[in-house]
């Protein structure tokens, strides 16, 4: 409905006018920038063919979401992934366009355990029998899965899963059976409504010869068709269903199941690596299982280059946002009209949003390494049959995806803090953004968790190279232990603030020396593991951070960018190093004077330089975020957009695609009435019924918005 | 439908047991703490009062909330928001009464404005004739008021409010319009749907005599009608509606509203402080407004009361959860079947949980010395016309608002990620809890931004110190900044581990070296305020951290606890106050390092010490949080519920009543269908006016869940 709202335009100066000059104001080479980050696979061009597909489609229309109860968005949910499904063999897409698709569409859907975990086990879990029969069935699509491992009582801890499968030698078959409540698969993605086949970890039991007792053999997986193809209903003896809502994930039904002694044939149980021999029901031991961290280091590379598109999206946001916001002038101005200022010219800000934008390079570096050290690993176990990097690389994984996903989660909430008022509101494209990668900490390895296993591998390799302080090394932190032994007692004081390199190694000071001080507490002193976690979770991020810096530094000042960079864009990301570093190490700055790589005298400069810094990023800030390349349809977000036109896409969100404001209300306390003219008694009863969640609305008479 | 989950149990140890082995291994007196920390008010019986009366209420009923759509959610609100003012006049509630049943609903509703801001705008802002209009409509509910100040380009700036109230000399009206998109009232609650009239924040303009050309007297506060009492309908020249989904608040509509040339009668500009002569158009000159200034500052102590529940909701339910959950065996034990520990006794969790424990605490004995500063400064101005304490008084509750809001909001953030994939589940009770309580570091003055005034109060009152270091004290800080300045240059290392008093030093004397570096920087080398403005933050969070921590101290060592407690109660309370003091003080170590406060030989036994501390207080944990008294009710949560049933009740919510779990759907990708039978033409269309917002579904034929 027109109104005078129609010709009314935001107070100068406009968004766009203000991102034009932004642009206009840096001479970093956004295209070249792009193209720099994101190479890998044709991201670029992937991009821009996906989104011409998606966009138009209605289903794929974001605008609705967050006014929409949770079923219907699992019922959206379940439409989409079936749409995407479609495309992708109307248009041949390869798996990398799926997975874009998917990024593109930022909405973890029914299917979308089908083609991750389910298949990832029945390509790597299956025996050559076992695949032939299953896998042509998951790759086109016949049989739909996912991946039941956690439960309700047991989550990190696997061996601790109650789920059954006992092995009858009568009928030769496995009884799947939970024995309690906390036995019940929980939060399993595509469980609650939607699989026809599980893969079901449950713990092996079989018989001991002599006394036929039972004994567990440990957890293993099974496939198990769990409800029936036509009707979709559970099998007899199952109990399925969605948890319920969760923080993010709505259009993911996240399942529980339970088994009341639920037979399966022997070749359920997948065995590539282990087995049951169906004659006598004795356990064939698994081979050996290295090339599975292999793998885990490959997820964790993607989850860390992941976490930094996630992060560039928030800070995509802010940034944006915060050069077009103005709010209060200098107080030290003499003028009493003197403009309001961009928000983000306050350091106040830019101490919040600058060492981020930073962090989305330092990631970047380091998930590039990691691939790198995974396809050289794998090349040298495939070759020559050598291992050696395993354990290392393992390690560094582990703390890296704790590290980084934390930096990411946090981050995303810092920017949307630092947007006051509108960072609150639903234009800014951040609610579904920070509750869905809100589970990212949690998940593939508690980020409080993990850093233990880099922890135990740090100190391993401490205790070699103090037993022999001459080995010859073979882990990459070898070298930088050996040079710590050496000089243990030494203060550095590294040059921080004057020489990139300076901070590179006082990052690895820090690092060792955790590493030594862990090393004499578990070691030499032979403390209780416990008591060391926290410290053990310091080193963890310590050397990680270490990792950050260091192949930070070496990708922009020890390598010839790949592809390559303008010298003076070249020169803002070693700007971007610096910031990135100092930052990181003043939050930790009293573990740098506990090490001696600091003298209190320099660390008051840190404070100023950081600043220093900031200043010198702020007129490339909207350059750099431009060259992460998210496009509007991800971002979904009037704050963030790409033109700058803030202030009438909150508008008119607001205005025209508000269903609340197609309804007129009673907002008198004295009637029961809440729609106007839906009468007191029809108020009644549909309201109860909403709150107790008895039913949908449908038999009321309610007053519709209309079309 | 009885299935054969009925007659499973969890795992041993059930819930209730150990929570009953934790209450049984401490000696705290919880009824006494309880009584302790909620003697105010009369808060528990009132408590106990206004549950009994909710909870059995349906309307009331909390456990569909998640799966609501938001129009629901508002729906609902107002039904909620009805029933609760026709309790308080049934039951004779007063305003405790009132807040107390808002508290335990926690919902900010439709009606949420009308008894704060909008009353309070009546009370303190009319003349006698306006109050004696308008206040018996507004006590009676005739009207339903909302207040309309932030605009959607302008929040914290209110002078930068581009509204406009514009004297016609010749009807003797004002014309309220609004020139630009960005001068949109936005933000405002209850305006979106519900209010009938709106205190509306504008600019004064009126004309100047000789020229006649209009000039700003800044902003003022106007009382408009908004809707049609009968059909509640905006009225003609104001075009309004609900600004859409937000973070949180999803019952709450806050507005956006444009005026067209509006006008409105003289009597319209509230006018106790100025006004405007109808005869000639003059502007008639505010009085002294110091008294507003007082009533933030009750405003703020509520704040940090409200804070100190708010984080005692998300620890309690944190610490009986991670009582309860257990996962792993002790890695050193030599026992292959040694039992899972208790979450909670890792002190990786511990180091999560526990200083928010103790961080209750310091909230609450730094609201209780706000009330009473606040009580003592009104005494001092209304006995005595004594203003002298209002600008400390409005500093430190600048400080502390911002210090206790972002502690809580990080807090619940904390404590939600500690309890793993459960606490990102519906059944935490944490996912409303987060949402709502995020806005506080924004509003009533943004986190980052009213620190300022505290860093220039204290910066104003070290140059007096510095001017004349005899001073006769006139705040308390003054001692203190003298204490410092004669002291300047001294290295202190002050005995923060053996002696509580020395830690109370540590804090002052690392705030008033960093209150003596800023006025340094401003007032001797004559800085730029921007330029100043991170070390400005930082200085009022060690400034408000230090009043915590004196707070605190003074409570449990200084004082007689009143209502008074065991000796045993107490030393655990002086455990939590070493507890929040090294913790804090860990957090920003190097600053006490930087002011000589600390050695760096002492700072590496702090963390030890922290750990230490944590184990004495983790036998109390469970009853320290029992002393809160946060109702079942009120926690809406599976994982935090007293009795301590967390797997069954986990599990009966999602089985019984998840309304997802009440439909089957078409997982194949090949058809369109997506709820079983209800055919692939009625699903295309259902699901693409969802995705696009352009309906309900009620014309679409959708299986419903049964009743």
């Amino acid at each position: 409905m027109p109104d005078f709202t129609d010709t009314l335009r935001p107070a100068e100066p406009q968004g766009p006018s203000i991102l034009a000059q932004e642009r206009a104001g840096s001479n970093v080479n956004t295209d070249q920038l792009a193209n720099h980050l994101l190479s890998r696979n044709d991201f670029l061009n992937r991009q821009k063919k996906i989104l011409s597909i998606l966009e138009p489609i209605p289903v794929f229309c974001k605008k609705n979401q967050l006014n929409m109860a949770r079923p219907d968005r699992y019922h959206l949910g379940l439409a989409r992934a079936k749409t995407l499904r479609r495309l992708s063999l109307k248009h041949g897409w390869d798996r990398d366009d799926y997975l874009m698709a998917d990024y593109l569409m930022d909405e973890m859907g029914p299917y979308a355990l089908h083609v991750t975990m389910f298949i990832t086990s029945i390509r790597e879990q299956c025996n050559d029998e076992q695949r032939a029969y299953w896998l042509p069935k998951v790759e086109n699509w016949e049989v739909i899965g996912c991946y039941g491992q956690t439960e309700l009582g047991h989550g990190s801890n696997v061996r601790g899963i109650e789920c059954q499968a006992k092995w009858d030698p009568k009928t030769k078959e496995f009884i799947i059976h939970s024995p309690t409540i906390t036995a019940s698969k929980w939060w399993n993605g595509a469980l609650g409504r939607t699989a026809s086949h599980a893969i079901v970890v449950a713990q092996l039991l079989l018989p001991d010869p002599p006394t036929g007792k039972y004994k567990s053999y440990g957890p293993h997986q099974f496939i198990v068709q769990i409800r029936d193809m036509k009707t979709n209903k559970p099998l007899d003896g199952i109990v399925i269903g969605d948890i319920g809502p969760k923080y993010g994930y709505p259009a993911m039904d996240n399942g529980y199941m339970l088994f009341d002694q639920f037979r399966v044939p022997h070749s359920a149980l997948l065995s590539k690596y282990s087995g049951v021999d169906p004659n006598n029901g004795t356990y064939i031991k698994p081979q050996n299982a290295a090339l599975v961290y292999g793998s885990l280091t490959f997820v964790r590379a993607q989850i860390i280059m992941h976490a930094r598109l996630i992060l560039a999206r928030a800070v995509t946001v802010a940034v944006r946002y915060l050069s077009i916001r103005q709010q209060f002038p200098d107080r030290d101005s003499k003028d009493p009209n003197a403009p309001e200022q961009a928000v983000l010219n306050y350091p106040t800000v830019q101490i919040r949003i600058l060492p981020l934008l930073a962090t989305t390079f330092a990631l970047h570096y380091t998930g590039e390494a990691m691939y790198k050290l995974y396809y050289g690993t794998r090349e040298q176990i495939e070759k020559g049959g050598d291992f050696s990097r395993l354990a290392e690389m393992h390690a560094a994984s582990s703390g890296l995806k704790s590290l980084c996903t934390t930096l990411a989660a946090d981050g995303i909430e810092t920017c949307r803090r630092a947007m006051g008022g509108h960072g609150f509101g639903g234009g800014s494209g951040m609610i579904a953004l920070n509750n869905e990668y809100l589970s990212k900490p949690t998940v593939e390895g508690d980020n409080w968790m993990i850093t233990q296993q880099t922890a135990a591998y740090l100190i391993k390799r401490m205790t070699e190279v103090a037993k022999n302080p001459r080995l010859k090394p073979t882990d990459s932190v070898d070298v930088q232990f050996q040079d710590f032994v050496a000089n243990k007692s030494r203060s550095h004081d590294f040059d921080i603030l004057g020489n990139p390199l300076e901070l590179v190694k006082a990052f690895k000071h820090r690092a060792s020396y955790l590493s030594y001080q862990a090393y004499h507490a578990r070691v030499l002193q032979k403390k209780p593991w416990t008591s060391m976690m926290i410290s053990l979770h310091k080193l963890s991020r310590a050397h990680s951070e270490s990792l950050l810096v260091s192949n930070f530094y070496n990708a922009v000042f020890e390598s010839t960018p790949s592809p390559p960079l303008d010298a003076a864009t070249l020169d803002v990301l070693k700007v971007l190093f610096r910031l990135f570093a100092l930052f990181t190490l003043d939050v930790s700055a009293s573990e740098f004077l506990l090490s001696k790589a600091l003298s209190i005298e320099r660390l008051q400069n840190v404070a100023p330089a950081i600043q220093d810094l900031m200043a010198q990023v702020r007129p490339h800030a909207v350059r750099l975020v431009d060259a992460w390349s998210i496009p509007d349809y991800l971002l979904e977000s009037a704050l963030g957009s790409y033109d700058g036109d803030v202030y009438n896409r909150l508008f008119h969100k607001a205005h025209k695609e508000n269903p609340l404001n197609q309804l007129t209300f009673n907002p008198d306390w004295r009637t029961e009435e809440i729609v106007m003219g839906e009468g007191e008694e029809n108020a009644r009863r549909r309201l109860e019924a909403l709150a107790l969640g008895t039913t949908g609305h449908e038999q009321f008479n309610v007053v519709k918005p209309k079309l």
